[in-house]
């Protein structure tokens, strides 16, 4: 037992037009952060609507999943974008998203950059800049979600933005606390039972199993569980019942 | 002499990525209030953001030009959208914009439909629907800019959102006080100084002097002036020195 | 028992990116042409070489399903498209099709309009007429494939354009052989039984059964089966399993 | 005086719906080649055929243009884009401008990779194959216009496929035969006189003064002027008069 609490959060909303992707509506009963679609690698105004509204019936906190420009590749491919027009899709993207959130009665709580931009901007100081400058342009009380290790930690406080960190349960790591890539057998965890015992040792011990048995230190203010994927509801509840039962409180960040 | 004054409007920011579209830092030295284009009909963020730094700079008013999801037709073709689609496409656009414009230091004070939609709502209670509750739940206290006679004026006053009327000095009345279509003789005028002296009467006696020669009265606020067209500059700013020199004051609508 | 025979088309293809619409694999099992998606409502250019492929593994004839500009609205709402732009429109997704699957060993057999463009061209000559001028332009021998009673029979014919014309064994029919909406209930017949045994009538009798019980006559080279709805493929196969047992050769139309 | 001949190729069609960029009729006056932008960076279908059609009329010789797919970035940003994808958007492409070329009366006779595409091919061989393998199953006729030194011609030559090298007569040379970057001063040359001089040794000495003076054999079939840039079609004109005046013939490359 444990008086620890941790946050977990699942991208959502991330269907377009007619195309839907996962199974938002149960995704919703699980996490506590739902980290939205804003239009550029999926979500059109009318799925960021009825996105945030869900959320907002439930309780859960909405952040804006800021992206690449690109919804015929998903936002998974890397874009050697200006920073001052990134700079300015991210504020257009946060601003949108925000706007329909409030008019839903809730509101945008955090910033999470979604694929490449996620990756690029843990280790591109120029795009993590952009992304930073974005964000404190809008509403400096608004924290990046991102990971431990990654350069927008710094970026961000030289903007006076917070900065949260995550981890995945169904990611094996490395002995460095980074992720094994997703190619390398063995890299992504598909047991319920091992992704919850996981998430409880993340959320209490601040430990992670690495792929080649050492225990590693991970720090992490939230738990993000995929939507997409197959079976991704079932692990999402493992990974929320076996949190409970640890006596994990499950809570949004503060 | 009078005591009189008007606002003039112009869209601006109509270019998307390399291309642009018109003399946006010369307009914004003759408007007082800007139609930015918001994304839909043209409008990249980062253009967005430069023409409210540049309409913030010179003390202009923004305005949200939402528009349908139309960048290879310019928001020009009547499309048959869901209200409820609509509805949020608009909320989002007015979102993005004003979130832009308040990073540069201003803010979105009223909303201008474009081009299809424009027309569209003037007459289709529907779509007028969408587009006033997509502005009432982000803001009621945002004016829509439309024409006189058009069916937002009840559609708005039913939501609690203030309408503002509008007229065009270039183009040729009806002696029912509509516009005469585009695409008939004499639709269009080119000559500065009448295209003046008809804002001058505009201002002033409230009237309009219709094709067919017959005095119709027209109450406007603004007057838009165009922006894309070859002289646009030119006009916009004869229509200026006339109203000037006719003692109307030029100012944004309250 | 009957010599007669007639083709079962499908729409295929109509992911995007990521995203999937339909089981395309399946339905390939059971059609004998397929309505390839072709970028501008569904339809990346990976997808369409991934469905061009499938299709000519099994011996299925492609068509060019030519769509509005529309991906947000899969093509669905209708839109005021100069009948210029639209030609070119349509002329550029027809050869782009084509081309790739010439380079997957098949090629374009036929042309079918989708959605808000196929009920458009069946009322509207203008809108037909640059579909028509689309398809004679890239190749005349293509025919193109929509009601009977669409308007644009004539206009093709005046192009020296053959069309064939279809029937939907799923749906609902007025005595004076139109389609009953989609909007009135019992609109969509969901028992495969049902909707098997009017398939048979359709291709042996040349009648269906109109909602008031009547017969009308009906003439369809070609039977059209939904793809994107639940329980799809189950209807599809036993419309193909009806026919076969009915003594129906199943076979692309000539 | 001299035998020598020489191809000249410029960037055009490259406009989207309302929006339009460099002198496409001027240009056409000059130029032996057309690049045609195919719809992925710029060029809407109107656009590409009202471009084929102007070709044709003159006798230029028409390529397609091809490109990653981004219109915001007007194709200029590096994307890691899946050779496969890649693959199918260039045959997307290709095939489409050469079905509205044909049904101008033209046809593509070569394919020149633009802007972040261009330059990524000629150094990344996995992306050269992307595009060569679209070229050569679509019609392995078709050269690919690239660089000295390019990685294409390697990848282009294991399939079948030819290559044409193109220089730049505006651009400064390094004493390695490769461009200046843009970003470094006197990257570019702009005096109508220097160009054309030139671009004359170019064709008739095979060689380029580089930026330090030293002469650079330098083999180019195709010489290629810009057409977006303030006197863009001087410049072209100079270059063509040049040539002339010089003895040599201006004809697309056999």
């Amino acid at each position: 037992m444990t008086d620890r609490e941790i946050d977990l959060n699942a991208d959502l909303g991330e269907g377009f037009g007619i195309w839907r992707l996962g199974d938002d509506e149960a995704l919703l009963d699980v996490v506590t952060s739902a980290n939205v679609a804003c239009g550029f690698h999926a979500g059109d105004p009318a799925t960021i609507r009825r996105t945030c509204a869900a959320a907002v019936d439930r309780g859960v906190r909405i952040g804006a999943q800021v992206s690449y420009r690109d919804l015929a590749g998903f936002g998974r491919r890397e874009m050697e974008v200006d920073p001052e027009e990134l700079c300015a899709e991210v504020l257009y993207q946060l601003a949108a998203v925000d706007g329909i959130a409030r008019a839903m009665g809730g509101r945008v709580s955090y910033v999470k950059p979604h694929g490449a931009l996620y990756n690029r901007i843990c280790r591109d100081p120029g795009q993590a800049e952009a992304v930073v400058a974005a964000v404190a342009g809008y509403d400096r009380s608004l924290p990046v979600l991102t990971l431990p290790g990654s350069a927008v930690h710094g970026v961000a406080a030289r903007h006076g933005v917070a900065t949260v960190t995550e981890a995945f349960a169904d990611r094996a790591y490395t002995p460095a606390g980074t992720l094994v890539p997703r190619r390398e057998a063995g890299a992504v965890i598909h047991d319920p039972d091992a992704v919850a015992t996981r998430a409880v040792r993340m959320a209490t011990a601040r430990v992670v199993t690495a792929a080649d048995g050492s225990q590693v230190p991970l720090e992490a203010r939230s738990i993000c569980v995929h939507g997409d994927t197959p079976g991704a509801v079932r692990l999402a509840r493992a990974v929320r019942d076996g949190l409970a039962a640890a006596g994990v409180t499950v809570r949004a960040f503060a």
